[in-house]
């Protein structure tokens, strides 16, 4: 199986739009040690010229022009595309609005929790993903399903695994307990091979790692794991945002409650942060923080990274 | 006034990323007379520090980072835009979705159309944008209107009006006459300097220049115009689509029933081709389609242009 990883940024990307960070402001300038990064997506393929993007965020276009693989096939049809299916973990714009570029009558299938499917359907615009072409199928929880997307047997399967986490932010209902949060709106997934038979976990969105997950996660051959933010306060120490990450549905990297304590003991032979928010200083080659992720056996994300699993 | 080319390309900009025909081939090849375009978007600016976006493509983000002018202005503040409002000219993706792009607790307004606006309000996604920071403006039709934004006068006027069209793909009614179109679904703008007195004209969709546009585009400075397609057959000859250019709302370039005739006799000093979509023989720089645009006296709009009127 190949992962490529097509957006390492968060909500917004790296730089952001409106954002005058520190970070931000150094990848503006083109400081060594800072890479830009577009939005929270990897593409798997299982062999090389089917693919299945996990998530789809509004750089999609950008993305796919970098990356020739995702190019049609030049097979001599006039439409095409590698593209075969979009597996969506939760209804966040940066997942889900990559959708509306891949418009223009072509078959493929989306995998999503009911809760997301309902999100698409309620909102007209994802109509223009014609209905008779692009499959709209629920995933089930903890179950392993195979993909397939125009006709196709992708030669993969996803097992979809609730996690802690929250609604998308312009779903929140401030009177609701959890802001409206239920089950299915945060989804981990696994990906499997079906003929290596191996596996990798793909969680770009976790605001804790409880007691299942660490089971489910124990000895895993590849993680890419949400590496969001570093401290649960920076964003409001950096005068960004009021929010804490746990209010963002996020755990921070660093820290006695942070992923690199929760992994420590997990025995995962490889481990990748992914969905990192502009803020964050692991963002930064030479900063300390990168440095301790590093000394912990992380790797911080890039655009284009591929691994070969 | 300045106003930039932010996407000279239609929706699904050039190259496509599904297709295949002989023009998307050429710019992924990097052949010589082809350059990619992004999606359909100017900028406008009467001070060349606030600005103004005429349509928010998908592309956006890319568009903005390609814009050093979009940039975050470096006073200090560690969230900003000079970004201060964005008007709508119909409710198509490749118009619409790029206000995804703007979230983040940023102020600005939104001018469209009633029918427009109301397909933000049915879309919950556009919720992004927060409703106590973003100023949703309902355009009146045929009359000019000062633009504001995040507290601030733009310099600048609009003026908008209906122009023969369509209905957003995705919400096109097939037992409804014309698809469920009406008026204000499809609109031209007039953009006036308050201090210049000088205005433009941005009309990137239009099915039929008839007597009340031709009476408002005579003797014009400078009018950004509607380059969809050359012929009205081309996508149906190409094998890419089986719909004409007036099914999609779009005239077409050439032939006694096209722009350049259209344009011939109203004197207007500049004229620009934008919205050009990838079936489009003038993005050959040596077809002969090109050269007889040209020699009428057009432009073909390319990324970046920027015009200072």
């Amino acid at each position: 199986m190949l992962i490529k990883i097509l957006g390492s940024g968060a909500g917004g990307g790296f730089p952001q739009w409106n954002c005058e960070c520190a970070n931000c402001r150094a990848v503006r300038a083109g400081a060594p040690g800072f890479a830009a990064r577009t939005q929270s997506s990897l593409a798997v393929s299982a062999d090389g010229d089917n693919w299945v993007l996990l998530n789809a965020s509004p750089d999609l276009r950008q993305q796919i022009a970098a990356s020739p693989a995702l190019a049609p096939a030049g097979n001599g049809a006039v439409r095409g595309s590698p593209i075969k299916a979009v597996v969506l973990t939760n209804g966040d714009v940066d997942h889900i609005s990559g959708l509306l570029t891949l418009r223009e009558a072509q078959a493929f299938s989306v995998y999503a929790a009911r809760r997301v499917l309902d999100v698409l359907s309620g909102n007209r615009i994802f109509d223009i993903l014609a209905r008779n072409l692009v499959a709209r199928v629920e995933l089930p929880l903890d179950e392993k399903i195979a993909l397939t997307g125009a006709g196709l047997d992708l030669g993969l399967s996803i097992k979809a695994f609730p996690v802690p986490g929250k609604i998308a932010l312009y779903l929140e209902d401030a009177s609701a307990p959890d802001f409206g949060t239920k089950e299915g709106d945060t989804l981990g997934l696994e990906i499997i091979d079906h003929k290596t038979g191996r596996s990798c976990f793909y969680i770009p969105g976790c605001s804790k790692i409880d007691a299942p997950l660490v089971r489910r996660l124990e000895g895993a051959s590849l993680v890419f794991f949400d590496g969001t933010l570093y401290r649960e306060n920076e964003m409001i120490e950096q005068g960004l945002l009021g929010k804490t990450g746990s209010r963002m549905g996020h755990i921070n990297i660093g820290g006695e409650d942070g992923s690199i304590a929760a992994f420590k003991r997990l025995g995962v032979a490889r481990k990748i942060y992914v969905h990192i928010n502009n803020s964050n200083p692991v963002l930064n080659a030479s900063s300390k923080e990168r440095e301790t992720a590093r000394a912990a056996g992380w790797e911080i994300g890039e655009d284009g990274l591929e691994v070969l699993l």
